[in-house]
């Protein structure tokens, strides 16, 4: 249990997951009792967002370690859940790293990756916060406190940019299939009080015409060493506005988020899901039956459209190549 | 009657319209006997499209006279209906300016309305098709047969592309929030044999970063002297991404949406409608009670971003100002 409002939680010997297919609606937990159910509710999305995804995971070797199932048989599983975002896969690496006798060893390690996940976010956020002009910062997709451990990355940043006192209101695209900013960023922002409004994510670009929004600030799914960032899709359309009109554009994420084995964004493997996220709100049908339809999770933003990256250990600038290395030799 | 899929008919004494907000579930069509009801299903949205409004408020002119109701009274509610599309005006201005005795005349110069605007729509058609590479065309909104007299201005031109045997395949945007991409453009072009795919708005850029794309052509809802473009809210972000990209990006529209009295696209009034549309569909929730919503319906393309203008008496290009106006002199 911590202060910050959280996705995930050990609690009646299972890991507790908040259901966010059902938010803003129902707030219900689901229970993981065995790693194949934590694997099924990441897939599922029942748990979204890179960093929540990486917890989530960790805490699905433990179980698998409960039930007896090889480590390997285990990591694997989880590993095939979801391809584009790292922190899944760090997460997985950390596990193997346990040097334990039992499940207990295992689920302490959950527990430490949990917890500075966390301390992560609330230190970009207070790097991040320091970026934000004054007036409206638009975020698009969910990279909050249910995206995270808690507190979130680019929310944290907003969040401790409104602690300190800054006169900040949020826009907050609605993130077309999956309506993460509609459902989890709205809920969320607005339950800690902070000023959001709602757009579809096709508004953004004549909004920043008008001049009614000052800056971006978005998570990640996996930064590249160059500084390409996979995110959600919709990120790089953003980037593309946001540049034209001479907005600043921010990405906020753990150094977990971060692969410096993949040189570029090019070398980013983009899921396509189901396409009846997109054909389908619940059991409405929004199309007709017969056409083709394309389900891209995410997109690369190249590294030139960023003018910043936070992560909990400082900001990194262009270049990218040396400075988030840099920002690894900072690491306790 | 006419060869041409359309959504407006006379039939019956009285104005036929295919109700849109029920597509592609659902294909009804709604009568309207009088100006009141005609005004109330353009604000309504049961029609849309700029051209389609601008022949369904010349029906409500006709219906007004037959009611017996002040000419000016008629053509007043007619107006308030709808603010940013031009045609409307246009076809009020027509309407008034009937020499006429009685209804009769009134609805012979609407027949006459909707069947010109069914000519433009194919000569705008016939105009554009060479225009378009080979490949994927991407389309936003819909401005197809649903939006006009029928055959539709964007929809148009890539209509009389596929009849020369080009080979051409179609994006449709969904258009959030009212799905007009999903719902009318994807049934229509299916309907037709045209091979369409549906992507989320925010998958356009994306897209054309992959050479996914090879063109973009959109209708119009209010054309300013100097060529910047009023159209669907979305549309200046797919400028923005096509000009990042190399990518032609066509706008299609018969001459009754060119405004020479609009200098520019800062004088287009831009439609805020309610919040519902973008916090609901149907009546499921996609967001929390309580949050901020904004719904322009419209944004402004600026003329820099637009490769051709297609009209029903030719092609327009830089400077817009000038080659507009020779346009009109074109009109026989």
């Amino acid at each position: 249990m911590n202060e910050y409002l959280s996705p995930l939680e050990w609690r009646d010997d299972a890991l507790q997951l908040l259901d966010q297919r059902l938010l803003p609606v129902e707030e219900k937990w689901v229970a993981c009792r065995t790693y194949e159910e934590t694997a099924r509710a990441i897939r599922d999305m029942v748990v979204r967002g890179a960093p929540a995804i990486g917890c989530t995971a960790a805490y699905g070797v433990a179980l698998g370690i409960r039930q007896g199932a090889p480590l390997d048989q285990v990591c694997a599983a989880l590993a095939a859940t979801r391809p584009t975002a790292v922190n899944l896969f760090w997460a997985l690496e950390r596990m193997k790293q346990v040097r334990a006798a039992g499940f207990d060893d295992y689920l302490k390690e959950a527990h430490r990756i949990l917890a500075e996940d966390i301390a992560a976010c609330v230190a970009i956020g207070d790097h991040g916060a320091p970026l934000l002009p004054d007036g409206v910062v638009l975020t698009h997709c969910n990279a909050g406190a249910l995206a995270t451990g808690g507190y979130g990355t680019a929310l944290g940043v907003i969040r401790s940019a409104v602690k300190k006192g800054r006169n900040l209101r949020v826009f907050a695209d609605e993130t077309r299939p999956f309506l993460q900013g509609a459902r989890l960023t709205a809920w969320e922002l607005h339950k800690s009080g902070i000023d959001v409004t709602l757009i579809t994510d096709n508004m953004a670009a004549h909004l920043m015409q008008r001049g009614e929004i000052q800056s971006v600030v978005v998570g990640a799914d996996r930064i590249a060493r160059n500084g390409d960032t996979a995110n959600k899709i919709g990120t790089y359309g953003v980037a593309l506005a946001a540049q034209a009109h001479g907005i600043p554009f921010f990405v906020a994420a753990p150094l977990s988020t971060i692969d410096l084995r993949t040189p570029s964004g090019k070398e980013i493997p983009i899921e396509e899901r189901d396409r009846r996220e997109v054909t389908h709100v619940g059991d409405r049908a929004l199309a007709p039956d017969g056409i083709g339809v394309r389900n891209p999770a995410f997109d690369v933003t190249p590294h030139a459209l960023i003018a910043a990256i936070v992560t909990e250990t400082g900001v990194a600038r262009e270049p990218y190549v040396e400075s988030l290395a840099k920002l690894f030799d900072a690491k306790p």
